[in-house]
């Protein structure tokens, strides 16, 4: 058996996000699936870092594959890394691409391997909206508190139960988490909200985003935060921010 | 009467280029006057610096519109000039912006007033076609040769008959334009070719790069540049390169 390591990028607006839940739907995981089955002559099952929700997009996804070391189609040739991410960029559509292939060892797993991620939010508040990056963004209508918005990550840094900040409200397992850093600065009309961490929550770093929004409003106080968490209750934080902003820079191994 | 001033960026990829040809086409020129009219009550034109094909994007064009001063649906109070952009706005598609609306005196007109253009083409060559801008390039299949391309622009530049660089075989005016500066530069996979110059005539930016890119495979020497000028025949030079790389950055007045 051969287990490939592959770093895709995608654009996730027209997906329903990375899972396959079904063989007919419109995930990411699927599409990849589909054409790795395809190339290897039997079903081929692939595992990535972690979910995508839909329209959240990604720069450095990680995932792998086991399979067949001799691929049928080529008579029993190996496929090469490159020749597989050559291959699958081909089929691939256009908001979808293979950036990397790499020779795994045996034991590598996308997520049970993985030991921290980078996250990244983008908003945008200038006057008029942006057409180059507007699937990439999320547009504010006020100009947000900077410095109370930093204040209030402070908070939100460190080990925590961010029970809060899940948006699985049947989740069973630990809801414990390490962010050990949530930057948050401007470049012109864009922000950009930074999130590493040893593991996210469902939704966590959209409700994450969602709540330090609502303090740059002035709708939560930096200092409301240890009782949000303390109160580990979805209902207290802030809304989900909307997918499109978000996007996965980068997992660590 | 009043005469004001727009910047607009907009991704051309959905439409049939800035110029109006009926009044059901899919162009910048119509989306805009249509609104204008809107606002205004009464029928407004609006021109611009020069027409950009289809599927050709702009981050800087400047057009200017005249109506009557005060417009109707305000009662007779005028709308200021920021007004004017955030009303255009709300209603535009996502992909055309107005950036900035400026009031103008009665002698500016866009295309008559300007006295330079910078266009910027992009390229990329990378083993991956890129995700997130790939509306935005043109994807070579092979690495293009620098520095070759580099001395062929430097024949290109300066005070020519570009009539060999134009895309309409009945221009009747002069073909005479002035190109002040051809720079080509690499950043990573992308290739960047600038082109300013006091005016340009139908297809030339992209009929250039097409001969540059001709250059860089090797099909055509840059000792050749002068005789291609020389002959006056578009057949001599490269094909039109696609669209897609194309953006108009900026005019100046």
């Amino acid at each position: 058996m051969r287990n490939i390591r592959l770093r895709l990028q995608y654009e996730g607006t027209r997906y329903q996000g990375w899972q396959k839940q079904t063989s007919t739907d419109n995930t990411i995981q699927g599409k990849m699936e589909v054409l790795l089955t395809k190339m290897c002559g039997e079903p081929v099952e692939i595992a990535a870092s972690g979910r995508t929700d839909a329209g959240v997009h990604a720069r450095g996804m990680v995932a792998n594959a086991v399979f067949d070391a001799a691929d049928k189609e080529r008579g029993g040739r190996e496929r090469t890394p490159d020749e597989i991410r050559d291959y699958m960029n081909r089929y691939l559509p256009d908001d979808i691409a293979v950036k990397e292939v790499k020779e795994a060892s045996e034991r590598f797993h996308a997520r049970y391997k993985a030991v921290g991620k980078l996250y990244r939010y983008t908003c945008y508040d200038g006057p008029v909206k942006p057409v180059f990056q507007r699937k990439y963004v999320t547009v504010l209508e006020k100009r947000p508190d900077l410095e109370k918005m930093q204040q209030a990550a402070a908070y939100l840094e460190g080990k925590h139960d961010y029970k809060s900040f899940c948006g699985n409200p049947r989740m069973k397992k630990s809801t414990v988490r390490v962010v050990d850093k949530i930057e948050i600065t401007r470049k012109g009309s864009f922000i950009y909200f930074d999130f590493h961490g040893t593991g996210f929550l469902q939704n966590m770093v959209r409700i994450l985003v969602g709540t330090l929004l609502e303090v740059g409003k002035g709708k939560i106080k930096p200092e409301q935060i240890p009782d949000i968490l303390e109160a580990k209750n979805r209902q207290m934080a802030g809304p989900t921010a909307p997918p499109q902003g978000l996007c996965l820079i980068k997992v660590d191994y």
